[in-house]
């Protein structure tokens, strides 16, 4: 069983996070959903998300995987120390980290992207000392990137062929009649 | 300012759902969210949504669609009697109804996709004395359908389009870099 860690705060972007979630799900990855306040999220677009899990419970060494979705609620993400201090963890042990849309910024600001291929919401791209490509999703080693809320499904399933490979990946495509 | 009803319940799937609410509310189309119990509703993939409006306070005359997102939900709204008459009222009156993956077949078990031209999970099509068509949205008149949650984009951008135009409808797909 593979072992994925959302973390999420007020301001989320729907689409990128309960989207990717669903399908990782859908392919029988475990997905933890952390949030930063109250075990509960608000996304940008009002929808509210509970019973979720403390952050300060999470450990990089748990898990396979980070997912950071986009939103506004970067800006928090960035600023947070213990988050900080996952992104940096789950970097250190070389697992993977996906971020979608403003996330990649995040990552961007804590030096992740340097000489690494990724992708971003176009608009929100600075110079991070990486090559920057303007498509829907980009894998680089350990790092696993997404455009925007429209590359969601992609993105999803860059994350679940990286974990448990194409014939699964393909599998679960077919299973929702994706072409 | 467009008013769209989705209503949901217990096992909904989450991509179709929060996917097509976020898309709408990002194009500024105002959902109510209405839920069969406690105002909240886990999906499928254990998303709790709360917060949640009572869909005994829905009725059909305030809106301008209906949505009805798929996955296993699909039986107990097919079975409730205020979800049977919401369905009857927005047809009756010629307002959109709006359904994907396992919801169209509400509509067939209905009546309502006689005739029409319409799709939906491929294997859960029946013969409901309609044309189906093998394609990730459906149009005809007030009838929209999605295929599966593979559609989910394509689908929000048709009730965009219908809602709102196309100008709008592109401008909602530029702004996240959807081609």
């Amino acid at each position: 069983m593979k072992n994925v860690l959302c973390i999420m705060s007020d301001q989320f972007e729907e689409l990128e996070a309960v989207g990717t979630i669903a399908l990782l799900r859908r392919a029988g990855i475990n997905v933890t959903v952390c949030a930063l306040h109250e075990k509960q999220a608000t996304g940008r677009f009002q929808i509210t998300i509970s019973d979720l899990t403390d952050v300060s419970e999470a450990q990089a060494d748990t898990y396979d995987a980070l997912f950071l979705p986009g939103g506004p609620h970067y800006a928090e993400l960035q600023e947070n120390p213990l988050v900080q201090q996952l992104i940096k963890d789950f970097d250190k042990q070389q697992k993977y980290i996906c971020a979608i849309c403003a996330a990649p910024t995040i990552l961007g600001q804590l030096g992740l992207l340097k000489n690494r291929r990724y992708t971003c919401f176009t608009s929100m791209n600075q110079d991070f000392g990486g090559e920057y490509v303007n498509e829907y999703t980009a894998i680089d080693g350990n790092l696993i990137t997404g455009r925007s809320a429209a590359a969601v499904i992609d993105f999803a399933f860059v994350i679940i062929e990286q974990l448990l490979g194409k014939e699964k990946a393909e599998e679960v495509k077919n299973s929702i009649y994706y072409y």
